[in-house]
């Protein structure tokens, strides 16, 4: 299956309604605002889920693309304030909103994105029963995707996250969204309960290992792989899991007798030659091994989720993704 | 009717179910910076329109307590991104969020409140389809809401405001959400299409005739009854009705030959003695005159839209909470 064609196909299916959707408003430089991450492309993976969960439970995938639409615009609207939050300047190859006009903007064009979002959920074509369970579920994700940022922040600040709390953030900030997707596709899609709850947990699984594994290809992949410097997470100090790993494992005696390596982690002019030195301690402590492994075992349990549907081209297009997420070294 | 009474019973039955609404997350710190306006009190205006409304037209207006706290909690979520914006240091004698502490927890707890209002609104005692309903209409003004806070920001940087363009940001602002409370108390309370359209009218029209009186009251009351220096309104250069009314009547030529009083408008160390000349320059425009007419003007069509009612405590109420919002003086 070549899944990278599936999901550019799907992506111009979403791309068509999401972006009728954000023909709002009259006031046009807030409109021109709230468009300017979600013209700019992406893979739409959270419609994607949602749209080929409800066709593998059943239904007509079109039903989930309101729903799908509601989970990628809360999507951009958490990259505008995030992107608020950690100053960055450019997305996509193109400006940040607050860049492109001001912070005062960004937050209200991140905060006119999340009302649309709830616009766009209220026009699922589902009983108004089933429209109240996907209301709940949708609040109470952006709930837990608000602390996993606030986690994600507090812990820039900190030197003894453990693997538990990483573990927690990564749920919160990233999987959660994923797992609500695929399990609103099973709810719109007239699934049963188990498939519901299943659904959820194979994107939760998959979600934490794709965050994972995107750490690891942090370190190892290449530059044009990654759209971005390799070891930049090196560089900002990022808590990944390799990281937390790694000087959890290191312990105070450890970080000490290593200390001149550590002086690169978290220092932004660190050079390429100090930035590998810390890769091959992460390497020496079994940290990215370690990170690999954990990420490889998340999408395996994942991808068991599956069972719970019957054979079709969606449910080996929901596997293929996985593996599409979590293994490529390349 | 003692308005203020009524006014503070209900605020104590709302606090009970908004606080304990706010009881949500696992981590504290979140938890505690989405409580920090909400624990502060209030009027709860909002909450209390849709429950008397509710009551009105025939239901328990108790039915419209999680509706009214929804938007009591938007109302809050607006306030801490508001306050991020305009760098304000003091809300409600505390400390805004941001100053507590940082602007990400602020931009992020203005988020967590967002998905705290959509999660609470799932809890309507209604039907799904009118759930439906109440979801549109919560989203749509949230969006609203959203370009009046726009306008009103773009207005800063501007002298050209039109009396057009700044009534379209109070009511955006301001009034919708007014508007929302009422017109939702009247679906929740299972009134006529008629009693619905004209609750919305009621409210739409009363919120912009109390916005516009409360900019009178800047400028006309004494420091007591606005918990504020008289004038703050002049020396931040605030474009509220009655400045744009004067400088739009003022005209070029007659805002150079006032220059000299005008320098003082947007000079937020201006002394007392030039603030009072440029209210009197505002008076002999007849702009505090026109403001105040304009006001009493959408105070009666406001009260016209309780017709629609059948005689009963509430709707004396819903008259009485126009009257205390408009045409004090004191």
């Amino acid at each position: 299956m070549d899944v990278m064609k599936e999901i550019s196909e799907g992506a111009k299916k979403v791309d068509a309604a999401l972006l009728k959707y954000l023909e709002v408003g009259k006031y046009e430089k807030l409109r021109k605002a709230i468009r300017h991450y979600p013209e700019a492309g992406g893979k739409r993976l959270r419609p994607l889920m949602a749209m080929t969960v409800a066709e593998a439970v059943g239904m007509k995938g079109d039903d989930a693309i309101p729903f799908g639409c509601c989970l990628e615009i809360v999507h951009n609207f958490t990259l505008v304030h995030d992107d608020v939050m950690d100053e960055d300047q450019m997305r996509r190859g193109r400006p940040t909103v607050h860049v492109l006009y001001d912070v005062p903007t960004a937050i209200i064009a991140g905060d006119a994105l999340f009302a649309v979002a709830f616009k766009v959920l209220a026009t699922t074509p589902v009983d108004g029963e089933r429209l109240r369970r996907l209301l709940e579920s949708v609040s109470d994700t952006i709930y837990l995707v608000a602390e996993g940022q606030q986690m994600d922040i507090d812990f820039e600040s900190r030197t003894d996250v453990t693997v538990e709390e990483y573990m927690e953030m990564v749920e919160k900030k990233t999987a959660v969204l994923f797992a609500c997707a695929a399990e609103g596709g099973a709810i719109i899609g007239g699934g049963t309960e188990d498939q519901i709850r299943d659904m959820y947990e194979y994107a939760r699984l998959s979600g934490i290992g794709f965050q994972i594994w995107d750490d690891v290809l942090g370190l190892i992949a290449s530059e044009k792989v990654l759209g971005k410097p390799v070891g930049s997470d090196i560089r900002n100090g990022k808590r990944t899991l390799i990281a937390v790993h790694a000087l959890e494992t290191l312990g105070t005696k450890g970080r000490k007798q290593h200390a001149e390596e550590l002086k690169a982690f978290g220092n932004p002019k660190a050079t390429d030659a100090e930035v590998k030195k810390v890769i091959q301690l992460f390497e020496s402590t079994g940290s990215i091994k370690h990170a690999k492994d954990i990420a490889l075992d998340y999408a395996f349990k994942s991808k068991k989720k599956l069972d719970c549907l019957p054979e079709s081209k969606e449910k080996q297009f929901l596997a293929a993704l996985v593996d599409f997420s979590v293994g490529r070294e390349h």
